[in-house]
This record gives C-alpha cells, structure tokens and sequence, in this order.
C-alpha cells in the first residue's frame, strides 16, 4: 500500500492572508503535504478574512473533510472568538479525526476543540509565520508535526514527557475566562506566550489568569516569550517573568520555569491534552 | 448645630500623583470639602505609588477612619486590582458609612466594594482630572457630589430613574470577568466606557463581557464615550456603538443607548446600586 501525502486544509478564522503567501507555502511543503488553501482565507470584509458566517462555514466545512487529516489555521490578527458560537454545531466524525494547529488569535478555536474533545489540538507555528525573518524554519516544523515525518522533534522539550499539556497566547486565553469556551485545565502544564503588550498590562491579565478559580486547578505555568513589549512611560519595575512568578505566587500555582513557544520562528509545538511526541 | 465641612481622604490605588496637583485640587475645593491626601499617593515603586502593600494599608486605614466622610481615588493608570485580596481584611462600620468615588482603574476597587456592599460606591472623575483640559470641572462634578452640595445635578441623567445601576471601564471589567472580584449585576444597567484601544480590542473585551453568564443576567448595557481610539492598519468596519450592539445582539442583552461617561471632562456620576440623586 503506498501511502498517500497528508492533505492539509487551510482556513482562516481571523485576518486573511494573500495568494502569494499562500504560493510560497505551497512550495515549501513540496512534495510532503498537499495544501488546500480555502478561498474564504483571502476574503476580505472589514478587518477580518470574511464575514462571520463565512469564516465559521469553511471552518466547518472542512473539519467535517474526510479527504482532509488536518486544519491548520493559516494566521492570527484577532476574529477567531466571534466563530467560536456558529463553527461547531455540525462537527462530525471526520472532525473528531483530525489534528488542527494553530496559535495566537486561533488559540481560542483551539479552546473550544480541546473544550469539547474534538481532534487532537496543537499550539504552534501558521503559514503566515512564512513572513517572519527565518520563518521557513518555523512552517517546515510545522509541516513536520501535520504529517508525523518529524518523529516529533517540532515539539516543545518541556511538552514532551508524559502529561497534560495546554499552550495560549496570553492575551487570547485572559478573554476566555469567565465565557465558557475553556477546556478543564486541570492538573495541565500551562504554557502562555505573547506578543507586543506593556508590562502593566501582562501583570493585569496575569491578574484575570491567576484568579480564576478553575486555572487555579492547574499543575502548573511555564512562560514562554513575549516579544516586542512596547516601552511605557515609566517603567514597570518587573521583567515579564518576574510578572508571572508573582501572580504563581500569589494564587499559589506553581511556576515551573520558560518554555519554547512564542511569536518567533523558534515557536515549538505543544500538543494539547495527553503529551505525545509522536504524530 | 453648624455642620462641619465634608472630609475627603484621598488615596493612589494605581499610580502616584504630585504634590502640585494635590495643591491644585485643595484650592479648587476650597473651603466646600477638606481634602486629606494620604502620604502613599505621592510615593513611587516602578509603575505604583509605591508598593502593594503601601497602597493597601492606606486604602484600610482611610476607609476605617471614622473622621472622613469619603475615599476620593486620586488617579487611575492600573495597579488597583494587586490589592483586591490584601486591602478588605480590617475594614469595619466606619468603612461602611463612607463614600467611594472613582473610576478607570480604580473600578477594581468599586467591583470589590459592591460586591461585599460596603459604602455608597460610585463611578466619577477624580482628583487627576484636573490635568485635562476644562478638567476643573470634572473634579468640581466629583466635589459637589462627595459633599452633596450639586443635589445629584452631577448624576449622569440616564441613571438617575429608580434603579440599579453600576459603571466601569471596558478594559478593567474584562479584566474582572471570572475573577471573583466582580458584585451580583443581574439587574442592573452596565455603564461601560474606554480609552485609548483599538476597536479589534474593544470587539474581544466586549466577546468576553457579554460571553459571561453572570453578565447577561444585567438589565441592559449602556455605552459611555470611548476616547482616543488608535488607528489600526486596517479598519476594524465598524463603530464601538456598533461593536456594544453586535455583542450585546448576539447574547440577549438589551442595548439600551449611550451613557454620559468617559475618559473626560464631561465624565458624570454613577452610583453603584439603586439609583439616587441626593446624597
């Protein structure tokens, strides 16, 4: 039996991304993986890759795919949580049987997946991270991860041994607590990254992040990056590491150190649920 | 019997202000109210007027003093909510009797307050104010109300009817969402008002406010102003009145029209709880 290429489809749950990024993409999986780029991803209405509906409609569409093994989220940019209450009413067999990657913006449709047991849910690097500097790298282990040809070296070291893993973008995971639309987290490793946000206002959705009862039941937080923190009129006093030891202090959850993740092409993979290194 | 003047305590739950502003306010008072400014609003530790538990211990200590009549927060800029769990342990009746009046940051400290229903708790401008331009009659809308001389005129209009009424920032409510720190506001007209964030921002603080159970228990939602939005690479495609309608739209609660407050000078008064216009 020969074993046919991972098929991949591609949609985009918040800000669109342009054809030629999708072209360079494309040629960089070659012959590893068929990419099938969903026409909603070029969409464009306001600031979002297509109106709700039509978001949420390809999402659907192709999870429930059977020629499709996986869905990867083609950028961030904000949008994904207004599709997170029309995506997921049709979901199926085929969408149970699927890996779905992603970070950032689609960290909340990666919520509601692992939320409701769909899949098996990865946090990690897009197509749009082609754009970056070096961004090749962080889209060929992502390549790797979908298709399994990596034997999971994509994947973070600390999300690799035995547990329960869960990794959001910070600012994505403080604007779903209190909605609902969060898996059980507990006694998970949780992993939180962000990008381009002061100080004070990482200490405020620590704030939000420690004091919510239900991420109290965690096994622990590890920080990964946050990049490019703008520079405030005054500054903060603590460095986005101390930020966290504090809140961990505080709400007594245990801080267990960084992780590998973060918007940057070192970005690794973290499965959700069950840690696993393989595909 | 000759009634003596009003005393106000004056405390930085966030960040410090200077002595020349706490001069300009005292000349502007007059000989309406003594204002007492507490030595913590003028220290500084990075980003706060000095550290968590100096901030507390001033807020415990005006709040138990049964000589002054009201706490006046002087300033917002974020920090109010590091003392949600370290500055309620002590306080007593004389913290009860009291007046309370802030907002932007300082809503924290109102959540807190309404929730364990101490004082008369309520969302006006404050001493920094004065920096604004026009902002002498901000702070002359917040002493007439703390002395009860402007019978209610400083009252926003829209919550003066009977009723239940409670008003906060956008960024610092959704900050609270899931917390615990937030009072019971089934009921109650929401007042929701902002500063300074792009409208994507606005649309994902508004998704979590209005996702929360307990929220849409309120009665309605009203929108203050939302001043000094940045602008975004690409426009968001709608207003942030079209943004409170959207979620207020998709989950059941009544969008019931504009509310008179704001990141201002035209920043009116809203009392926590039934609604009163005398003092």
């Amino acid at each position: 039996m020969i074993q046919r290429r991972t098929r991949i489809g591609i949609v985009a749950p918040g800000r669109a991304i342009d054809r030629g990024l999708a072209g360079q993409v494309t040629a960089l999986a070659g012959e590893a993986a068929e990419l099938v780029f969903h026409p909603q991803c070029f969409l464009r209405e306001g600031h979002f890759a297509g109106p709700d509906a039509a978001r949420a409609q390809a999402f659907e569409a192709y999870a429930n795919d059977p020629s499709l093994d996986a869905i990867w989220f083609a950028r961030g940019g904000y949008g994904a949580c207004r599709i997170l209450d029309i995506a997921f009413g049709s979901l199926g067999e085929a969408a149970r049987a699927k890996t779905y990657l992603g970070y950032s913006d689609a960290g909340s449709l990666l919520a509601r997946l692992a939320r409701d047991g769909i899949g098996r849910v990865a946090h990690g690097p897009m197509p749009a991270d082609i754009l970056r500097e070096g961004g090749a790298a962080a889209v060929r282990r992502a390549l790797g991860f979908l298709t399994g040809r990596d034997n999971g070296a994509g994947i973070d070291p600390a999300a690799r041994a035995p547990g329960r893993y869960a990794a959001f973008n910070i600012s994505v995971f403080a604007s779903l607590i209190g909605t609902g639309w969060l898996p059980d987290l507990t006694g998970h490793v949780l992993m939180l990254e962000d990008v381009g946000e002061y100080h004070y206002r990482l200490d405020r959705m620590m704030f939000t992040i420690t004091s919510n009862p239900e991420v109290r039941g965690v096994a622990g937080i590890r920080l990964g990056r946050c990049g490019a923190i703008p520079v405030n009129d005054i500054d903060f006093g603590a460095s986005e590491e101390e930020i966290v030891r504090h809140w961990c202090g505080r709400s007594a959850i245990a801080y267990l150190g960084r992780a590998d993740i973060g918007h940057d092409v070192e970005n690794k993979v973290v499965v959700f649920g069950a840690g696993s290194v393989g595909a």
